[in-house]
């Protein structure tokens, strides 16, 4: 393991990316802009989906999969969202190859052109919408609660792993409700649940708020969206929840069946995570020696590396580690025991810092001659000699605490990062100097928003859902505002 | 619940339609091949799928993802793989749409077209050998165990839901190892995965066995598969498993250094089972009422149904249906209580029948006075009247009962329906009077092969594995043979 990941003060960006690639999470592919997502970092993506599934289940979803393609008429069916929707998309024309008469392997048979381009999913509101024009008739299908675990794709032309990507692995929900007080409650139930669990799972504190109308989702009446802070002061989107009105229920023209016998459109929401949170995980907590990685995501909790001379210590080490496993194992631990010969036992140390192993025991003789073992902590790298009596119990709770203080670090980091400004020199003072969020008073028009990004590259990150509410002036403009708002750099 | 559903006997294609739409597995969808997998659908997936999972992790592999696209020039890397493959595909020539100039919704921008077209994977072998080239340098990164869930596609004119798709689920593990043996072994061992999970899970018995070479993967040295029989005596390939030999290594240039540090060639195994099951599933075992669902695959194993009349009764019922489900929940048993009240016990009767719940529990005021409920099992629609009392325990062992008959009834069609033929007209009228799988001595050429699907559209399903060798004449030719292979007509 040679540890040269650049450190972040000298370039946060290459830190990142040297991180990602030499912990093995992921890597470039062949393919311009997607990404293979390497073993390691697609234990760690299951860890979250699977968590999130149980979450979506237990609030009464159900899983279900849609067409890979869409049409491309479907796309300029609702106005906004064909109008709003980045239209860098990969389109199929064609759906067969021949072998090419000169011999040159395979080339597309421009007979076999079809006679509508499909669309590579984007996102699946439409394509799903057309379908529940069928499934609801009667306000006994409502509530319909589905979401669906897929790859999407959006062209980028500058892409960085996990965070932008060509293709990337997500989940979208898509309900459908007889009211709109239904839906909007579905749509912030949904929002509780991602900073539910990216608070909880991911040590990752987050912002709960709705967008501004600039930033909402093509096709959305409002965008709630919970919104993280990186080690560099930048933003990051961590998942959005919307309420969509009746807009593609109108547009596919799903109506159903009141309690009283009327025609109505049926209410809708859409929510989604990526991977990207995979990305977020990796910038909010990580430092210079590699991966920092919360306890209840890490795809592997505990290592253990032995320290030994000779066959003899070797087999009498072998033997308590193995009954260390055992007993860790038992009480839902997930340990390894890691007795390659091939490299030194530091070589090991810092390839599991680098890959984020919350804690670390190492056993050597002396070690066993006095019933303990050196076990080191990832996220402070703080060194314990611990009694190897019950030690699967106090492993649980270094590892509760791992949990608990990667949280309270990057809840003291954005406490620290979120500063009101109450006038323009300072507010780009703050975001040039300190970064994070600057909490400020904005008119309200999507013209002040455009001119403060166009001057600082910051945006409405959100309006915080516990907004209190606040005379005062927009910095800017120095129209009048009731409430303060969030602005941030941002991934 | 309407039980309009086409018997086997006289039209065995539209009973398996009407039942997959009717039961709510799945549904067409706007783009034409690909289907829509419905909540239901997708749960007995999800149970498949989890269950496959947890045997490939048990057996030392990861997950991992890799890119959907596939640039053109790579499918012709491997020249048999090329030559044989299907050149059905999804072509992406374009990445970008932009708005009409005519205001007619989108159009595909002619500048945003792609130097090298993508393809939509059918199958991952190029794209996961070009990243292998990187991953794997020393015996010390051997083997390489990984698999894949992902969506294909593979363009479909002639579509049937879950058989037959344009698009499709599945998994596909592919594997580098320092030895032809040792490849060798991973793809016999990922086969009994395979015939274990169809046999235990999907109660589907199955024959491993071996492809002729003119019905192996393409790029393939060896096909192993598994092969099942459907209740209208037709065969359906279930899986396969290949040993791929040295080919895509040479193809991509994957070589690792010996232990004795000699540069040496990857040996390589892949192999796949995807949504098809689903449907082999329901051809296999369900009947004119509906699905009939092995226990340990149904999303739902135990239905209560309440009959009541008046408030008074419902609510003892409610209180019993409750403490039951409880008590079966505690069991691990899924089980559902429906009270719903627009329709009557016997349209639910009927919905349950239909959508192959494993048992169903009515209760009435009556069976309360009893202490006892009225179960029926799903499978052999038995009815019987059972104590109240450690009902948990009773409804278990019928579980297990039921996915054991489920197993023997389908075992037990499928002997009889194994026949041996030692001359070309038996062999002929078995296939059309009787069908199945039909034994017979084969002259071991391709000729013959092409020449007997020509004749009675009958192809070489697999030569067993468990193959007893025996002297014979080839059916057709009437050349030497010593063994008999297995034909059949098949999905
Ligand atoms: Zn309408
Ligand atoms: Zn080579």
């Amino acid at each position: 393991m040679s540890k040269e990941i650049t450190p972040r003060q000298q370039d946060y960006a290459q830190w990142y990316n040297d991180l990602i690639i030499k912990s093995g999470l992921a890597d470039y592919s062949a393919v311009r802009g997607c990404m293979v997502i390497k073993p390691y970092g697609f234990a760690l993506w299951e860890r979250m989906r699977d968590e999130l599934d149980r979450m979506f289940k237990d609030t009464g979803h159900q899983n279900a999969y849609f067409p890979l393609f869409i049409p491309k008429s479907f796309l300029s069916r609702e106005a906004a969202h064909v109008e709003g929707f980045a239209k860098e998309c990969a389109v199929v024309t064609h759906y067969r190859l021949k072998n090419d008469p000169g011999g040159a392997g395979v080339i597309v048979d421009p007979e076999a052109k079809l006679e509508e381009e499909l669309i590579v999913r984007p996102t699946s509101e439409t394509i799903i919408w057309n379908a529940y024009k069928d499934w609801i008739k009667s306000y006994r299908d409502l509530p319909l609660l589905i979401n669906q675990w897929a790859n999407v794709v959006r062209w980028e032309m500058r892409t960085r792993l996990f965070l932008r990507t060509s293709e990337f692995l997500w989940q979208e929900g898509h309900t459908a409700h007889a009211t709109a007080p239904e839906a909007e409650a579905e749509a912030r139930q949904m929002l509780a649940v991602y900073a539910d669990f990216a608070e909880r799972y991911m040590a990752l504190p987050v912002v709960r708020g709705v967008k501004s109308p600039a930033e909402r989702f093509a096709g959305a009446v409002d965008t709630y969206c919970i919104e993280a802070l990186m080690q560099d002061g930048k933003a990051l989107q961590a998942g959005t929840s919307h309420f969509l009105g009746q807009n593609f229920a109108k547009a596919f023209d799903v109506q159903f069946l009141t309690r009283e016998n009327k025609l109505e459109h049926v209410w809708a929401t859409s929510w989604g995570v990526s991977t990207r949170l995979v990305g977020a995980l990796v910038m909010a907590h990580s430092d210079d020696e590699g991966l920092v990685l919360p306890p209840l995501l890490a795809p592997l909790q505990v290592v253990i590396v032995p320290i030994w001379k000779g066959a003899e210590q070797k087999a009498l080490i072998d033997a308590k580690a193995d009954e260390i496993s055992a007993e860790l194992k038992k009480a839902g631990i997930r340990v390894k025991y890691d007795d390659s010969d091939n490299v030194r036992p530091g070589w090991k140390f810092a390839e599991y810092e680098m890959k984020g192993v919350p804690v670390r025991i190492a056993l050597g003789a002396r070690d066993l001659e006095q019933n303990v073992a050196e076990v080191a902590r990832r996220d402070t790298r703080e060194k314990m000699s611990l009694s190897l009596d019950n030690l699967a119990a106090r492993i649980k709770d270094l590892l509760d605490d791992i949990q608990q203080q990667i949280y309270r670090a990057a809840s003291t980091y954005r406490e620290e990062h979120i500063t009101p400004a109450d006038d323009f020199d300072t507010f780009r003072k703050i975001l040039d100097e300190k970064g994070g969020f600057v909490s400020a008073h904005w008119d309200g028009t999507a013209e002040t928003e455009t001119r403060i990004k166009e001057l600082t590259k910051a945006t409405i990150r959100c309006i915080p859902l516990d907004n209190p509410p606040e005379e005062g002036k927009c910095i800017l403009s120095g129209k009048p505002s009731r409430e303060r708002v969030l602005f941030a750099r941002a991934y």
